[in-house]
């Protein structure tokens, strides 16, 4: 199936694409890559996901988010493209974790975003390299941040 | 105009071109890529910028050093390349702040490199996707570190 | 010497390839490059070596499980690819350290696994760029965490 298909079949809400917060472009072409800028968890009405897991929010609530930061990523990538079915794969996730010194489980958190681009494009295309770690702190405190690269398609 | 007009122009003190702290390199060409290691903000003595912002500096002080973080880079693209002509535009720049855990305005920081490069490269050429986050620790307690990657002329 | 002559000759013991931890790939080509997902210090035996530098474990053991990350890393070149012959070079070298907030010498701690990258691959293809940087927590609350990008060749 087609990935502007299969998101179309699943009836996600999507939130509005994210305005830049400074002086950056959330979105860049280069060659058949696509470079997305660090995304926080947008809710549908605009407003921002805050909290920092393992003290307002627990794991579950921080898996929610990442799945949100990636409906944020579709929102640009759409808004960008016009269709996903301009992407041909997922190439790498970064998942940046806002969470107490002691968490353990930034995996777990950032599947949450993983997760949602494999029903979008399925284990072949959805599927690439990523990295998950427990950052300082977020802008606006929020619970998570992710940058990605996907690869256009030909 | 040209990006090394436009730098002269600005008559920007530039710092020393950093020296590599390990076993890495601090500019590598890679095809029609430039990478560029994580810089600190170095002073034009050659001495280094130290603190974490929340508690040592504030805000305003932050976004200074990282424009001197931006202003080393310029430095170590001028050592490597001869003139900032031979660089298409900005790719990414990814931006490390060394702050206290309730700090939230990472992007405000990193404006400081990013409003660099608009100056010398221009809005069209300078402005490159990015992420911001607050990390726990930096190498000599600097309050920024920066890794970028742009796109060489042809 | 050709790499992975070279490998052999320093008889080395490797860890066990990483399984995912969670919805993605440790090893990804893409072109000529090779994405290389955030790697965790497995033992040979196949256990995650745990602690916060500065707290748990100290500089020297820090730099020392930089090293096994690197192993871990080798690990999975040679698991996918079949020989390091097939490496042109390290591109880049990314390196999140579990610290303590006032720890700074992180490029010391990801010399373990530059180092090692260097004894492999020699000076002249064993370099890349870098970031080193503290971060707030690891997955497992391992104390490095590592990702990397290398050239294929042709």
């Amino acid at each position: 199936m087609e990935h502007q298909t299969r998101f179309t079949v699943l009836n996600l809400e999507l939130p509005p694409a994210p305005k830049s917060l400074g002086v950056y472009t959330p979105f860049l072409i280069d060659g058949n890559h696509i470079y997305i800028s660090g995304h926080l968890p947008i809710n549908s009405d605009g407003t921002l996901q805050r909290g920092k897991i393992g003290k307002d929010m627990d794991q579950e609530e921080g898996k929610l988010a990442a799945r949100q930061v990636g409906l944020t990523i579709i929102s640009t990538l759409i808004a960008n493209l016009g269709s996903l079915n301009r992407i041909k794969r997922v190439i790498k996730v970064f998942g940046m974790v806002n969470a107490t010194t002691d968490f353990e489980k930034q995996p777990y958190i950032i599947n949450g975003c993983s997760e949602l681009f494999v029903e979008i494009f399925g284990r072949e295309q959805g599927i690439g390299v990523r990295s998950a770690f427990g950052v300082g702190s977020l802008p606006e405190n929020v619970p998570v941040e992710i940058e990605a690269i996907f690869e256009l398609a030909d």
